[in-house]
């Protein structure tokens, strides 16, 4: 099995060249300490642990998964271990404050480290991925005593952390939960009421485990006055263990048999009369959740595109070794018995599709991180607004685009090998299992098509898509541009005006008809996405270009790759837009389903 | 788990009234005791043993798996019982001739066995498929001593039979194949040259099994004399057991661990000077080989159709169960605390699509399967070539197109069910984990993209593509088609039009670059795809609209599926065939892989 690489230059491409955070970062106050150097220091030794201590696990914990065993969860060999080299290491303090003991990394740093831990063992890093976003809903809503109890905790990785939101019967409608919530007057701390909760919870990653003493689960749940629907679920704060070492009335009772991701132990979990504390305000549970949900929207682009990157890496060794056939053109290596299969070009097509879709991936979801940074810490508000406009529009977009891009790239990585991809001996058919999972959780991909169309673009008039094109268009058409991209910028701006025409004949078929925006949703978020990597790619071929000729071809490959995402890829994106107009025309709703489907 | 239900209306559709299969059937002496209703029972009885038999096995399968002790392989628990009432049915002679003690039924009728079987059971289903190849092998091309002694064992179904081609640096590229031949006159049968073969093969499936008591292997190897290359290719005969009971040198080493397709052994063999007789000419056995092959791609496309069958109707099941949300347009049923998630447009999206190209891809493999009949039994020659013709041109698009869309439906399926689907529990991902290597084997489609535009396509100057090209511009302009549906139509007589003139762009950019076609192929076989669909529509659209308002709403589902698929995913053909026009151009080409891939 190949080993993990991190892809550490071509991050650096993103963060320096495309994104030239260093600069961003010295305008905000908060990261006034944070020197670019100091952020690949950091990269360089999270990609150390990342090749030499996480990878190692990943196909042991895929082959031997994880056990429920007296209600206590064992996951696979290493995994505990691992975890402690990690909270010794000082990783979960990262990106947190310096006021609550953290290293004040920005959210940019957060997401390399995301993508690094993903792509060498996603199982793993599903447990200790969600501790940042709730320390951001712990200490932006928790009260100081609860801050006090746990924040010091969840801040340096001696607990992990859940969320509790899914029951059986209530998935993507939230609004359907039953878990209740009772005072519990006895226990509560200063300003803030304790409670005892009762529900049935399924599919929480890292429930239970054998890696530290406590765990803290983020539960949502009604209160005995909540109103009916979203706007009656409250958040509550649950440990595993309370503070006098017993445990809590929270059972693990089954660990889920899954296709992939067998490493990271997903459970249900019952709670019966377990003891929590509220956390913000009651019934606005949904909105500090939010805070965690978005930031692991983000957190599965980047890590669609960290598998698919693991999955390509073997797939390009496989290609480069393996003899079959001589090249359509004439023998490459006449001395061999054969070309190696990297000469076809079906092969080429293959491993270029993933190689593009994950550079364009990359280029996406780091720009989000460093929206949510500007978003937070930008000493302008105007500057702050704008960001957060943007990370919102495009959150959907990275969440949904990233991981069936990902999904289908490990797929072709797998076809690259053949028979061989599909034994579980190249760790390939893994990877697809296991990223499987990015197109479902935190939000199937068909509910962030509606938030992007319904919330996002319509719930606006248009306004933040409005702002979008007009960057796009501001670059694409800036007079000062190179003239040997004319032809490569000419389909993206093509693209950029059938998107808003696409928009434009959808808002006026939403008067006629209430489903014509989820009908297109679907196809207007793909080809948005195609509209974004057409655009982030347009950015790094004028990058490349001057530096094209070197005798290092790492720019002249970027170069090469735009061409080939907005010249063999991008053209997907018109299909996308006709099956749209189609679809918001009625084509998803002239029969009723009876009669559809038989 | 849903339970398998055969879909025999649907495949009644297209037999009898897209196909109109008993006319046909009828001007072929060799069919004319085939009356219709016959067709129709061995259809119910084949249903039924695929429902109460076989379906009941496939998820046990998939987690118990196959195992090697001393030698000899131990498949699931029931699938050896199920093969003991397969045969005592006498399903394995439905297709072979009377001559040999079969029931001389048509290629249409083993193709839907096909389609019931696999979508029961893949895994069980891998071993048996073979046995129609190898019998059409071994009655035309063997020697009448090794026929007298292999072909009743054969038709009777109490051998199985397997075909030893892939060794582990040999896969696409045959002509690499080591394993050798050395005559061995002592065994030598009347005008049947004996042979020692020694060698090691890969990826063989029910190399061994506890099914039966011997199994006929085809193998390919080399005589002493061989040319090197595809061109020293012998088809060898060996079996299990020889004359007297004792075993051939023939060794199981290994049993492959893979994605899926658990229930069916794939196993490494070693051949030690194991006993085979000669079948066909020396040095031509890929030519007898490729009966087989060609057969098989047919079969794998009809599989992939059948598992995403499976796939769907849990899906559409669970669709109509599962309550989130309101349905965008208000509540469907405000009796319910949510709305069935079908009546969301995203979900009927997913589902109608799943549901277009399962039809659809059921609709090009019968066809395909009766073009087999034609050219086989058809009275008049010019019939037979021109389906054979049809045949050799659509075999490969048949075989890679519906893998492609059968992974992708079945994906589809999965993600209808959110987290659910991720689940071993419903049975869907391991459809998903089964179908992939439907993409994989007989030839990846890449090979068969490169098969469809260099040899089919470009190989005979577009002579077969023409006429096929011509038939379908016959139906869609014949003025006497319903003017309703002109609408419908326009976009299949454009896209013919298109792929016509892609066929003729990349021609010329073939006579600059002789990588051209391989790096257009992929773009164009999925294109024709399109294409086939669109044209198969049409006709199921001619045939629904007249019984389209029908009290049974049969007919009107169908006119709307093809409505759907013409509309919304057609377009696709569009941007394939604008990938396919840049590759061509040299997108594929123009950096060497150092630069390229970094």
């Amino acid at each position: 099995m190949a080993a993990y690489q991190a892809p550490l230059r071509d991050m650096a491409f993103v963060i320096h060249e495309l994104l030239a955070a260093g600069e961003h970062l010295r305008r905000m106050p908060a990261f006034e300490e944070i020197e670019a150097d100091l952020l690949d220091s950091a990269l360089s030794s999270a990609a150390r642990f990342a090749e030499d201590v996480l990878a190692p696990l990943n196909a042991g914990g895929d082959a031997i998964g994880c056990q429920l065993e007296d209600g206590a969860v064992r996951t696979p060999p290493g995994f505990a271990d691992a975890y402690r080299q990690f909270v010794d290491a000082g990783w979960p303090t990262l990106s947190c404050a310096p006021e609550h003991g953290g290293q004040g990394f920005p959210s940019l740093a957060h997401s390399t480290i995301v993508e690094l831990l993903n792509g060498a063992n996603q199982s793993w890093t599903m447990t200790p991925i969600l501790s940042h976003g709730v320390y951001r809903i712990v200490s932006e809503h928790a009260s100081p005593a609860l801050q006090a109890r746990w924040l010091p905790a969840i801040v340096d990785g001696r607990v992990t952390t859940t969320m509790l939101l899914t029951e059986a019967h209530a998935g993507s409608d939230l609004g359907l939960l039953r878990s209740t919530a009772l005072p519990d007057p006895a226990h509560d701390l200063p300003d803030t009421p304790a409670y005892r909760l009762r529900g049935s919870k399924i599919f929480i990653s890292g429930a239970d485990h054998d890696w530290t003493e406590s765990i803290v689960h983020m539960v949502l749940a009604r209160l005995p006055d909540a109103p009916p629907g979203v706007r009656g679920i409250s958040l509550f704060l649950v440990p595993k263990r309370l503070e006098d070492g017993s445990r809590n009335r929270l059972e693990v009772t089954h660990v889920e048999h899954k296709m992939g991701l067998r490493g990271s132990p997903t459970c249900s979990v019952t709670l019966d009369d377990a003891r929590g504390w509220l956390v913000g305000r009651p019934h606005q549970g949904l909105a500090a959740m939010f805070i965690l949900m978005n930031e692991a929207r983000l957190n599965v682009g980047v890590q669609a595109v960290a598998v698919a990157q693991g999955a390509y890496d073997a797939a390009l060794a496989y290609a480069r070794e393996r003899l079959q056939m001589r090249a359509s053109g004439g023998a490459r290596h006449p001395e061999l018995p054969a070309d190696p299969i990297i000469h076809h070009p079906d092969v080429r097509r293959m491993l270029l599709t993933q190689k593009a879709r994950i550079e364009g991936g990359r280029m996406l979801s780091y720009w989000m991180a460093l929206c949510s940074d500007l978003e937070a810490h930008h000493p302008d508000p105007a500057e702050r607004a704008d960001a957060g406009d943007l990370l919102a529009l495009l959150t959907p977009v990275t969440k949904a685009f990233l991981s069936d891009n990902a999904f289908d790239d490990a797929n072709l990585a797998l076809q690259v090998l053949g028979g061989h991809g599909y034994l579980r001996d190249h760790g390939i058919e893994q990877r697809v299992r296991d990223v499987r999972i990015a197109q479902i959780y935190e939000g199937t991909n068909g509910v962030q098509a509606r938030d992007l169309v319904g919330r996002k673009i319509l719930g606006d008039g248009g306004a933040r898509l409005t702002r979008l094109l007009a960057r796009m268009r501001g670059f694409l058409g800036d007079p000062a541009q190179p003239s040997e991209l004319a032809l490569l910028f000419a389909p993206v701006q093509r693209l950029a005006d059938a998107f808003e025409a696409g928009v434009g004949q959808l808002a006026e078929a939403q008067q006629r008809d209430r489903d014509a925006a989820d009908a297109a949703a679907y196809d207007l978020l793909q080809a948005l996405g195609h509209l974004c990597f057409g655009y982030l790619f347009a950015r790094a071929a004028v990058l490349a270009l001057p530096k094209a000729d070197a005798a290092d071809p790492f720019h002249a490959a970027k170069l090469e790759t735009a061409r080939f995402y907005i010249h063999q890829l991008l053209p997907r994106a018109f299909a996308h837009l006709e099956s749209a107009r189609s679809a918001a025309d009625g084509g998803l709703s002239t029969l009723d389903q009876q009669r559809l489907f038989g």
